[in-house]
């Protein structure tokens, strides 16, 4: 086992499988203050499809102090399944702080001495049942029918997330901001962030997200789909109010964990042990391997917190995304103007290293000061978030620059 | 896009893409002869479980002819999904031959002129629906109760596999094999063989399969099963003839396939192109893209050939697979005593290059004679099916040592 995968396992043992799920890698310098959850509301949105929302609410957290100049700002864009919940604690007695806690705090790469860091809840956002989660989305009541949109949820793109996260800094009085930075989803994010103002963002920091995914990822989030629609409970989509496809949101999630997660993690931590003592897997169906059962607590973990309409609407917007808007990678990374820190991961099968670096080439062939940064480990996409903390230099250098 | 890509993506378009998904690389110098599907019955069997089987009956091709020592036999087992039919064409307007026709035939590596080579179909065969499989499971009915055996079949293991071809071999009066040869389970069982029957089994080409799969590969495994668990047909197993999980089967299927291509070859062909021309993925949720479409024809391929308890108890038996049938891979590979060739590719992300190198290891470290070849290539695990011409020479030579 390497020392990564020991570190990982320590924690696992110590902390029990799902508590750290999505635990900080560093708990150390922790935000001293509690973090708020507070809610921003639009009386009016309209999507890039051309559908107008009313009454749209989004939660979000602010980590450190706005400036005089009202120019300090970090904006953290979230990742598929991920929250506002960037770091911090929403009360001190949380098993684990946001996810990107090691990251971002006092002294940290991402230093609340020195920035006002937002993060905010998305448009139709997956964890809709999650209560630290404050969404506008098909579970929301239609104001025009007084019943939950459902199917009638327009689709979106994230360049809606991003728009609606936009008008919330505009009602901070932000005026521009030092950086946005995002992990997968939230790196695509970044990326848009930066194409549609690209005088307003001054910085991109892109890690384990695309410019525009390639058929490789979009085959994978067509994987993580079909389980949803395949639990009888998911009708089309028009299931009731506390009859989600639980099953199938489960097993998609079984199939998320498997893709993002990697080798070196999965069998450096958890190996041919058995889910059972003295039940050999060989012997019965029900029997199974421990990382087997380890995947299928993932998946009562998460499920619950899901709505499968607003997944599959952002496994939509994921699929079809192309920065800027443009009809190209090409010409969408062309509306760029700022300095981008890409960072990615060798052994990463869900965002590929060299679609990472299709980007890096034609930024750079644009003219923009970019670096990448390899983020080595065992763990595969999830470095992005669980190995953050080792890029934690190059992203203090880079915002400082 | 790499001359590899563009090779496959020619072949692509022109055969279109169903009739080449198992297609061979080089249909020159094929098998003049037709292949005729045998059958090989055995009046009991009793499996490694302690179930006895009555009137197990399995299909069997052979190619080349058995020499008067009855020594010059090469044994092919097959991969998941995969049949007896390694090489040839049942009849001369055969769309593709078998899979492994690119080796097998006159003057090809594993050369009929000087090997009579043997493929047969396994017991609780994955694709019992197949007419061209013959094989005794679930979809069989027993004799003690007349009715199909469905979920009372017994597990099975690969060791299973391999003692019924043992003894299919035994009454063709075969003394012994030059060498066992297969991919991925097919490698699998070749180790096996070799384990089970040092004496007997003189060398193994184990392509793309390891002597224990790892944590991943049975992660992968289960994210297989799901699909079907899910579909409201399967009924615990209990389905009726005719009504089969098919769209489980075929989601499954979508979740192989992704699995074991690669996004060299993907990214190569598919890239972000459409599935239908002026159905912009992005505007309507059954719009989607070339690859999707794509998987979702391997789904509608494969499926109708599909028994779902076979299945399932396949992905059981390689889960569980420990070569040997010992207490550890270390154990198993010390009953072989043959030299091995192993051929892997390192963009496989099913059965790992690092997992292959284990094995070699070990083998080395017990000084058996063992060569590694590495399969470069775009399609990642499929490597070991669509470019195994490419270790053709290494094949060639090593059965000739």
């Amino acid at each position: 086992m390497t020392n990564a995968c020991r570190h990982v396992a320590d924690r696992w043992l110590l902390l029990g499988a799902l508590a750290v799920t999505w635990a900080a890698a560093a708990p150390a310098w922790a935000l001293d203050a509690l973090v708020e959850k507070k809610v921003f509301s639009l009386s009016t949105y309209s999507t890039v499809g051309g559908v107008t929302l009313r009454n749209v609410r989004v939660g979000y957290e602010t980590y450190g102090r706005l400036n005089g100049a009202k120019d300090n700002v970090i904006f953290i864009a979230h990742m598929f399944l991920g929250t506002s919940h960037a770091a911090g604690r929403y009360k001190s007695n949380d098993a684990e702080p946001g996810y990107w806690d090691a990251i971002i705090g006092p002294g940290k790469p991402i230093d609340t001495e020195r920035y006002f860091v937002v993060s905010a809840d998305s448009l139709a956002h997956t964890n809709a049942r999650d209560p630290n989660v404050v969404t506008t989305g098909p579970l929301s009541i239609d104001p025009d029918s007084g019943r939950p949109y459902g199917t009638r949820f327009p689709l979106i793109a994230l360049r809606d997330h991003v728009a609606v996260h936009k008008a919330l800094l505009d009602s901070l009085g932000i005026r521009r901001v030092h950086a946005v930075a995002g992990w997968s989803m939230g790196a695509m994010q970044a990326y848009d962030w930066a194409a549609a103002y690209p005088g307003y963002v001054q910085r991109v920091v892109a890690v384990g997200g695309s410019a525009q995914p390639d058929a490789y990822a979009i085959g994978w989030l067509n994987i993580w789909a079909q389980p949803v629609l395949l639990d009888a409970r998911w009708k089309q989509g028009n299931y009731a109010a506390g009859e989600e496809p639980e099953e199938g949101l489960a097993a998609s999630i079984r199939a998320l964990v498997q893709t993002v997660a990697h080798h070196g993690w999965i069998d450096g931590v958890f190996g041919n042990k058995w889910a059972a003592e003295g039940k050999d897997p060989a012997t019965a169906m029900d029997h199974g391997f421990a990382w087997e059962s380890q995947l299928a607590a993932f998946g009562q973990q998460f499920g619950p917190l899901l709505d499968a309409n607003s997944y599959l609407l952002n496994l939509k917007a994921i699929q079809t995304f192309v920065v800027g808007r443009a009809d190209s990678v090409e010409a969408g990374l062309a509306k760029i103007k700022a300095p981008v820190l890409v960072v990615g991961t060798p052994t990463d099968v869900l965002v590929i290293e060299p679609t990472l670096k299709r980007d890096v080439e034609i930024l750079r062939r644009n003219g923009l000061k970019v670096r990448y940064v390899p983020l080595e480990g065992p763990m595969g996409h999830l470095e992005g978030r669980f190995g953050i903390a080792r890029a934690g230099d190059a992203i203090r250098e880079f915002l400082l620059q």
